[in-house]
């Protein structure tokens, strides 16, 4: 069975609509196959991840998601920003770096999706 | 010989005048390679792989760059817009999904490319 | 010690802010590694790199950053733009092609970024 590593990258906040469908898609039709998924955030496309939005269906799409796939935050874009890693969503992992965790996942052979 | 394979992705309409240049340029400087290079076009971007443009320099363009180079279009992107597969240029492949597309190809040692 | 080979594409003005902001965490972060990291430009970002430009922060960062980071620019797009290769900085490489660049080092196993 083939193992597939993907890595999605999103720095912008009007991506994410897309990042999402983008991973749906990905994890429907690669089902068969051993998948693991990452969403990586950094600069401002963190804020997405914040729990102060109240958009259920938002939510819920996130919710159902992070089952699936693993969500992480830049720890250098939380800072520049001057968000606490409280108040993201608590399934969102911080990473020191967010373009050091592009660098290490892909020297994994991670494949790179920037939508 | 090296044996170079290359992926553009496009997922927005603007885009496809750079990638044009972009995969023409490719073409040029590495024609003394090996040299397999595809076009992945998913969300909005695969209207512009439809037949109802009747813009003749841009089709001249797409039907040349046809024969060295793979156009692809998400068929979920296609169900998602409501368009017909049989709406595209006839050089171009339906794939079921443009992020499996793009994460299989990178599995088989494709350079990515998000212009 | 682990050997992290990285690219960043940029290709539009308004990104590069960003791209130096993320190359800087970058190198701060995997200091510990061997560490290649280069920048390419192409299109329209070229400019960025450009004497004629005398915002002396800017100028700054990126000749700091020209230490440790390769900048590269596209030779294909000096010619579209109709720029002189002397008007940019001295510590800008013009490689023939941006985009065979691109291909030919994530072939050589660099990771692709692109802000």
């Amino acid at each position: 069975m083939t193992h597939f590593k993907v890595l999605f990258h999103v720095d912008e906040m009007k991506k994410w609509p897309l990042v999402i469908t983008n991973t749906r898609n990905l994890i429907s039709e690669l089902n068969h196959s051993l998948l693991d998924v990452e969403i990586l955030a950094n600069s401002v496309a963190i804020k997405y991840l914040m729990t102060n939005d109240h958009d259920d269906e938002k939510i819920e799409k996130l919710m159902e998601l992070s089952k699936t796939v693993r969500f992480c935050a830049c720890g250098n874009s939380l800072e520049s920003l001057k968000i606490d890693s409280k108040d993201l969503f608590n399934f969102v992992v911080v990473v020191p770096s967010g373009v050091a965790e592009l660098t290490i996942k892909q020297h994994e052979g991670y494949a790179y999706i920037k939508p």
